[in-house]
């Protein structure tokens, strides 16, 4: 590709130097860069499209990595990533070892902070621009914060803890009126009303008059004079939410006009002893039409075809199957209700949100109250089922001990995404869950391998458990498993069943691989290639990993050599609860446990992330054959 | 003591057929139950002085349990308690096996929701208003909730989500001013401008005219009339914040005139279509003058001389500890940055704030923010400490994760009320940190078990230790160790130390306690008892629990027997994380394994808890004796 203006940008004050023309012309060569490698590399491509202007105008008006500039979710940041010298590797992005499509650190001086979770950037921002003032720095700080992450409490917690404070941090609410979905809520309402109110319109003409006024680069207005005017605004028309929460506000300002935004960012600048909230209204999608007719199916996509935005089909998958089993179950009982936190096309509630309006929920990118929210459903008599990803689950950890598990309410968790994820890297990975939902008294937990593991392990939370349940399903679709395997949709399950099931304690093999979920098929495929080697070893699969079966226990407590392998974090997992389980039962073989160890695992190809860790079939494979070649040497 | 009216009172319908002037007294009445009963068990007397008036109103407006209230936090319902039939066990108050000093539905009924944390009460009371929408039925819900709570994100979270939706939910903003400390943050200053603001006073006489017409019980105002009235009223003032989240705004109240609150409530009543908040001015403390005038020092409170408003003076604790050394610390260190979410003095902070005060942070009750908080000042160059109740921490899980560990971010962690906290009860345990810490990879945390360990740990852990760190200190002071105890302020201690520490493998006990933190004095005493029974049985002490140092691992592998003893969640606790490594290293002694072990634990004095769950002494020792017998049988 030939891009004339981006390729000469190395570094944000070649941005500086460009002319109005030649802005508009880089926005462009941005654009088409963008949908040419999201298309190939798959990624966030609807949202990149809306900051295109945004970004040039931001790095235009302020000196990065001086100032520092913080995009919220990181997923905004491609067109920051293109203006701080990374074109070159753009092609990279998302794959192994390439660029991350997230902001990291690591990768420039540009990236402030890690991000990847909604909702964190004002608090980052908050503490750089805390710690400036402490400092006596005059270094501007700027969150760039979507509308979708102001419906997260943080972004509140930080409003709150910032206002009226004299710091240099400005707040540029990107509003394109969407989290991944259209976005809820009644601040979503709010700010469409500040858009639609005639009132608003002249304070935005007002706005606009007074920050024409300024000179784009040159002398500076008094301060005294900006809050004169300032005042005099806040008398004549409502204030913003915002305002009342001790931010100056700005706005709207149309986010595809660079002109104009650099005048808004600029005027800004000149606040300098208040934080600053500039309004930006952007279009997700913009300038690529099949994005900008369907934000949803472009915000994070798959490669697709450039020319025709055809995205492709997709498949079953565990969330899609997940979303057509808790319909079919909510089809005949009016209790059941689906809460989502933003995220109802990625958990597969689509069909349910259409079937039963009534009953769904979308509370926001929200996690903490969405937990809680659920509570007050199953209180109140419902069936609350609350889909979402293991990383988000993270934030609600508190609640589920507080107001649920404590309460023994019966809330159901379908955790998606648990287990790597593969091109979202560290700030995605849905290796906790299994450890952190442990550590929490009267919860069940159910790991399903298969797909009709799913659906039953599903109805059991719903209907069969006391209390609260959470089932753990993997991103993408169900692997292949051996023809011989039975369900028993038990607590566990033991394979080759015939051969060891009830079999006398003295007939069962030796060894046994444990694990559970999705790594059940590559176990198969494990024990496959030991008996291959001429190696008799059973599989323990465990299907509810909390509480443990201790029937699972007497399964193995004469086997010499048990190998457990679970995907997620090995400190605190349910390999160490098991051992201590077989310990405290007087077990005396040898015990090898493999799960992630103590590390954050970056963005790859999930088959690669499993094998980093000895979790795919080779690794399952090489672990045995060592540890019966090390014993086998002791003998000898 | 001699209550007329009190002791007459049931259940709320007995409040209904009261007079005013009964009212009044039975509040005079409450008021000396409370400073009685709390001067001699201890708990929180300024909220609930603050909340007579309020609850009163509330049972004479709404029908508990039907109608359901929720009171946010929970130690602001002793008077919902002596208006729901608790007055005969009120002696009993936050004693083992007694009432708790929060709502807890298997006490009563008319205690909807357990609580302990802070700003859950509207997720929970939306929750059960959405239940009662999809059900169709016309019961009301109610959150009473206190401004300090609307300084946590998940009251923002609710209110976003419920906001304009047609539901039979009001909230009650019990507006004192106060968390434990004065209130701080935005919100606090825009409500105090509410107050202030002439606009604002005149909107209230028009509420309160508005609310006078309506007859407390009888006629019904149409909902047309109201409607009008409110547009008319938004048109003519500035609209409040709560009025742009979508709710309707009913206040400020008196929240000290019961007949003022009865009128408001029914009128908020009286709005069916639309979420109401209710905002009713308290005065904490209030009708007893020690707690006015000392609100902080009566918040909660050990027992105390009711005459005279004596709380006696505090020793040394942990925690004021903890204080000293960090003013020592940041008088020699500018960069040294303290952060608490509104528990300066619970935490040891009081001093700092005074001494620095632009390096010290009160967020509010706003754990996530804290959290990512505290990155942006290390990201901007600060050493931040953030001091905080273990149980609190809880909230901010994913933010350690995505925004301290994964960025290798120095943040220091000073977790406080670690282990058993006594009469708070479950909500409030400090069982889980060692446990969900644990799970965090990059990040190191230590277990002071005494005043200097903690100073040389958080020492080290500004200092030496890289990335986000961790010191966990308990509730209370510091206990008597051996005199013989040397300590080595490493990762690990041996005691006694000159037995064990280099003498060759052969001569080390053939069994061990292992332990850490403020369980290692009771370790010593077992310890001494062993003796007496003549058992040698070594202490391993772990200072750093996570990561466990592999020498630890070394001292142990030649043990035949080791006990582990764990003030925490056994479920992915450090007892589980050391098996995993003895075992990894071919250890074949046995492994006895005691925390709490997978449940919730209600209140009780901290050392009944201990015992409960084998961790005291007796504890200690009847888990060795009883594996010396086991073996000695098999043995035989």
């Amino acid at each position: 590709m030939n891009y004339q203006i981006l390729s000469r940008i190395k570094s944000p004050a070649d941005v500086k130097k460009l002319s109005a023309a030649q802005l508009e012309e880089l926005a462009s060569e941005i654009r088409r860069c963008l949908v040419d490698t999201v298309s190939k590399n798959g990624g966030h491509l609807a949202s990149n499209l809306g900051v295109v202007e945004l970004t040039i105008a931001l790095h235009r008006c302020f000196n990065s990595p001086k100032d520092r500039i913080i995009f919220d979710v990181g997923h905004q940041s491609y067109v920051h990533k293109l203006l701080t010298g990374r074109l070159d590797r753009f092609e990279t992005l998302r794959q192994g070892g390439g660029l991350s499509g997230f902001t990291r650190p690591y990768e420039s001086e540009h990236d402030v902070f890690f991000s990847g979770h909604s909702s964190t950037a004002l608090s980052a921002a908050y503490g750089i621009a805390a710690a400036n003032a402490v400092k006596g720095s005059k270094d501007y700080t700027v969150a760039v914060v979507g509308d979708g992450a102001f419906t997260g409490g943080e972004v509140y917690e930080a409003m709150n803890n910032a206002g009226r404070k004299n710091v240099r941090l400005i707040v540029v609410l990107n509003d394109n009126e969407m989290s991944i979905s259209p976005n809820v809520g009644a601040l979503a309402k709010y700010l469409a009303v500040i858009k639609a109110d005639p009132r608003y319109f002249r304070l935005k003409a007002k706005t606009e008059e007074t920050i024409n006024s300024i000179p784009l680069v040159g002398t500076k207005i008094s301060k005294g004079i900006f809050d004169v005017k300032t005042r005099l605004k806040n008398r004549m028309y409502n204030s913003t939410m915002f305002e009342e929460l001790g931010f100056r506000y700005i706005g709207p300002i149309d986010g595809h006009d660079i002109q104009q935004l650099s005048r808004a960012l600029e005027a800004a600048k000149e606040i300098k002893h208040y934080p600053v909230l500039v309004h930006v209204n952007t279009v997700k999608g913009k300038g690529y039409e099949y994005a900008e007719r369907f934000p949803c199916a472009f915000h994070g996509v798959s490669e697709f075809d450039a020319e025709t935005g055809d995205t492709g089909v997709s498949g079953k998958s565990f969330s899609s199957e997940f979303g057509q089993v808790l319909v079919s179950l909510a089809a005949g009982d009016r209790r059941i209700c689906a809460v989502t936190a933003a995220m109802a096309s990625g958990t597969g509630l689509e069909e349910f949100e259409k079937r039963f309006p009534n009953r769904f929920f979308d509370v926001g990118i929200a996690e903490q109250h969405a937990v809680t929210f659920c509570s007050g459903l199953a209180a109140g008599g419902m069936l609350p089922v609350f889909a979402v990803y293991s990383t988000f689950l993270q934030r609600g950890y508190d609640q589920i001990i507080h107001d649920c598990a404590l309460q023994g309410l019966k809330v159901v968790f379908s955790v998606d995404r648990a287990g790597f994820v593969g091109s979202d890297g560290e700030t995605h990975q849905g290796l906790y869950d299994a450890a952190f939902l442990g550590t929490i008294p009267n919860i069940t937990v159910y790991s399903p391998s298969t797909y009709a593991e799913e659906h039953e392990f599903l109805r059991k939370a719903i209907y069969d458990d006391n209390g609260t349940v959470a089932v753990r399903i993997p991103r993408g679709s169900e692997k292949d498993i051996p023809e011989d395997f039975r369900p028993g949709f038990g607590t566990f399950d033991v394979y080759p069943r015939g051969e060891v099931g009830s079999a006398p304690a003295a007939d069962m093999p030796a060894a046994f691989i444990v694990t559970y979920g999705r790594l059940f098929p590559t176990a198969c495929a494990a024990r496959q290639k030991l008996t291959r080697e001429g190696l008799d070893v059973g599989i323990l699969k465990l299907n509810r990993i909390k509480p443990i079966d201790p029937g699972a226990v007497d399964v193995l407590m004469n086997a010499e050599k048990v190998f457990f392998f679970e995907e997620g974090q090995q400190y605190g997992g349910v390999g160490e609860r098991l051992l201590d389980m077989l310990a405290s039962s007087g077990f005396s073989g040898s015990y090898i446990n493999r799960g992630v160890d103590d590390c954050f695992v970056p963005q790859e190809a999930p088959a690669r992330q499993l094998a980093m860790f000895g979790l795919d079939a080779d690794g399952m494979v090489s672990a045995v054959l060592s540890a019966y070649k090390t014993s086998g040497d002791k003998n000898g």
